[in-house]
């Protein structure tokens, strides 16, 4: 009988262990997770602050109690590995009750990423928060449901950077303009605080087209979110809790502070077992996530994937990928060697009434690394038949290789509900089989006029862009 | 100089005309069109029908005057064209004034289908209407407005087959459960009629899966559409004008008919000019669109299309392949040879409050005759992250190869706005690119939760019939 042993409980490693399990029942699995929480979904924390989510448990797809009496899983969770020895095939695990050694045949590293706290004056202040965890979440709904139960009335008197709490403590700062501090934002100010999401760059959702970036700032401001673009945080300011964020031109009274600026991968377990990372600082691995060491796995956060369009590395932690590769992780060791496949760089936000979803390469510097010659075009296009009542507009960016013609990729844009992330499906697609653009402009899409004109948008797209090359 | 002379003035024709005049502005553009609407959108027609469009005029993307105008065509509406003479390359048409002939170099037969009339016991009475035109459409809204008119008062006590006229006139009997007969039913539902759908099949919508009809059929009686399925109307019965439907176990007092039975390629123009038919009795063409007779192209709801999946012709009238191969010989006709692209199948339609695609091969006997051994799988998943507010589940049938893994095809259904038809778009490409169903499984799709699971529901469908090959 061999074993399986998985450090770390979230996504890659619960998947794999599932799996694992599943198809070889013989298997004696075991996972090592350092907190309480397994398998929740972390990409739901925006919308239990915002309210929309009761409790932190229904974010939890399965629960340890179902890991352990329905499928079979040893999981052990307030059990932290603090070693692992590749050439004896053991690992340590630390608990309350002691040191434990594992002896393992194949294992899984599926340590995750942690919220990058950048070296800001004044980061450690209280009420200076990161949303990486659980336990951030509950923190930050409880400083939510806190100031809202101090102040329940609005005070529209008090003018636009305090209009419900007393001193300001109605407005909030967030730090970045990525996925986490849209959402927050959106989370935020529907619980009736004033939000200042600070981005050093010069636009949010830099992943995502220019276009795209346009179209989410415009709406942020319509929803009154106080936006500056160029502006990196030099401090927070505050005794004993946060006052105001502090950039080169502005201080800002605020009573919270959100860091949405990024997440590294967790690697130090790993680099301690002589296990090699890549060039993106990332666990290296191959197509079946297999390291550098006999029998290691990595997947999920703390681990590399290659890039659809290049071949190339790259880290992209999202919940898809560590899902999909801890999966294909478990089939192997169950006996069935599987590709976990690669990453588009594909990901998808919400941001109060739009949508926006981007895939493949859209940056002209990283294409031209790759060996591309890109052109981009942006079209906006109606997202229902003209004539067909409601609906709005998608905006659609197609990069192209001026030389194969082939589709890079593509960013979206539209009213919530009116379709761009799940038109982004179709550019995956694109990406993933290197089709060109005039290709993708003679595909069969679906058509009805409550869903688009004749021409999908991003059909549209595809003519307007192979116009150019 | 040369002329391009195009026959029939909607998606195909004007798609054409347009593409080649702006392409090639020294080329002279005729265009013959017997009635007085061109380049409409009928597909709407179901809309206005229902009130939510005011005017036919709403409907027409580019006006006569338009084409006239701004766009430098010589567009003859009120013209029609009674003879080909593809060896003197002349074309005769018949307008008030007499009759023209007109010379060409390169000719497009555009002349669409109609709709067909079965042959059943009086189908001639008055109150039996067709949908296949704009005439059509503008008797039918006249009919449901005067319907509202002479009887404005709901008058439920008269039970549930006449609940708002008297003489059971507020029922309406539709004949056919396809694309018409559904959204019309969705449309006279919404004016107060008492909706009654015969489909001779056993399901309605019988392109898409047998699960996708079934949900549908479901959601047509929860809106408390009479649906009888298995059923072939015999007749109409009426003195003057249509009173009953009748099949041969019912007879279902009506107000009004709708033939909502499908519609035929008008090929006699082109059969008499010595042009074949292929397999499917539409026009038969290349992969440019040409004809057996030289410069002669034919494109639209005249002529057949080449199935991605199978490569063989086949008969699918709808309006993108119209718009897609009538640019596409604008292009070749304009000096830059342009092959249009095959067909999926593709087809979105709108049900009251869910929604439905298809693409590609479902049905067993087709697949098996292109050579295929075909298997199917139908999944029902979470259109939102578990708990995430609101959302439903969306229906997602998937068909592929036993041999090759290739997915052959797709059917999908969930509520009006969960995405169904959107994510069809990336079945087209996965049954264009013929990707086997494990790579389906392992594309990299976007994942937020206000719009699906971290495994979308295609990836989900995907595993699961991964499983069964």
């Amino acid at each position: 009988m061999s074993t399986f042993v998985v450090v770390g409980g979230d996504a890659a490693g619960m998947s794999a262990a599932s799996k694992a399990k599943r198809d070889d029942p013989d298997l004696d699995v075991v996972v090592f997770e350092k907190g309480e929480w397994v398998s929740y979904g972390a990409c739901g924390l925006p919308y239990y602050i915002k309210g929309e989510i009761q409790t932190l448990e229904e974010l939890v797809s399965v629960t340890p109690e179902q890991f352990r009496q329905k499928r079979d899983i040893d999981l052990r969770t307030g059990h932290e590995v603090v070693d692992i020895d590749p050439d004896d095939r053991v690992v340590t695990a630390r608990s309350e009750g002691g040191e434990t050694r594992q002896s393992y045949d194949h294992l899984l590293i599926a340590t995750g990423a942690a919220a990058v706290v950048p070296p800001i004056d004044g980061v450690d202040i209280e009420g200076v928060y990161t949303l990486g965890s659980m336990t951030d979440g509950k923190e930050l709904r409880e400083f939510v449901a806190r100031s809202r139960e101090e102040s329940p009335v609005e005070q529209p008197d008090r003018g636009p950077a305090c209009h419900f709490l007393e001193s300001c403590e109605g407005a909030v700062g967030i730090v970045g303009g990525g996925y986490i501090g849209v959402e927050m934002a959106e989370a935020l100010a529907a619980n009736d605080f004033e939000v200042h999401l600070f981005q050093r760059g010069d636009r949010v959702l830099k992943t995502f087209s220019d276009a795209t970036s346009e179209s989410v700032a415009e709406h942020l401001r319509e929803q009154d979110v106080a936006l500056y673009l160029g502006s990196e945080v030099e401090g927070f300011e505050g005794d004993g809790t946060v006052e105001a964020v502090r950039t080169a031109e502005k201080r800002i009274e605020v009573g919270m502070a959100l860091l949405g600026t990024g997440v590294r991968p967790r690697t130090a377990l790993a680099e301690d077992a002589g296990i090699e990372l890549g060039p993106t600082g990332a666990i290296e691995t191959d197509a079946y996530r297999r390291t550098n060491r006999p029998d290691v796995y990595a997947a999920g956060d703390c681990a590399e994937a290659e890039h659809v369009v290049t071949g190339k590395p790259v880290y992209v932690p999202l919940a898809l990928t560590a899902n999909r590769h801890g999966r294909a992780i478990g089939q192997t060791i169950a006996g069935n060697p599987t590709e976990g496949g690669g990453v588009a760089g594909t990901a998808a936000v919400k941001a109060f009434e739009i949508e926006a979803a981007r895939t493949g390469l859209l940056d002209h510097d990283i294409a031209r690394d790759a060996g591309f010659d890109p052109v981009t075009e942006t079209i906006e296009a109606k997202s229902r038949a003209g004539y067909y009542p409601e609906g709005g507009t998608v905006g659609v960016t197609l990069t192209a290789d001026r030389r194969s013609n082939r589709v890079l990729g593509g960013s979206l844009v539209s009213g919530y509900g009116e379709g761009a992330v799940h038109r982004s499906h179709a550019l995956v697609g694109a990406v993933t089989e290197r089709i060109t653009v005039g290709e993708l402009s003679n595909y069969d899409l679906a058509y009805a006029p409550p869903f688009n004109t004749t021409w999908d948008p991003i059909l549209t797209a595809a003519k307007v862009l192979g116009g150019k090359l």
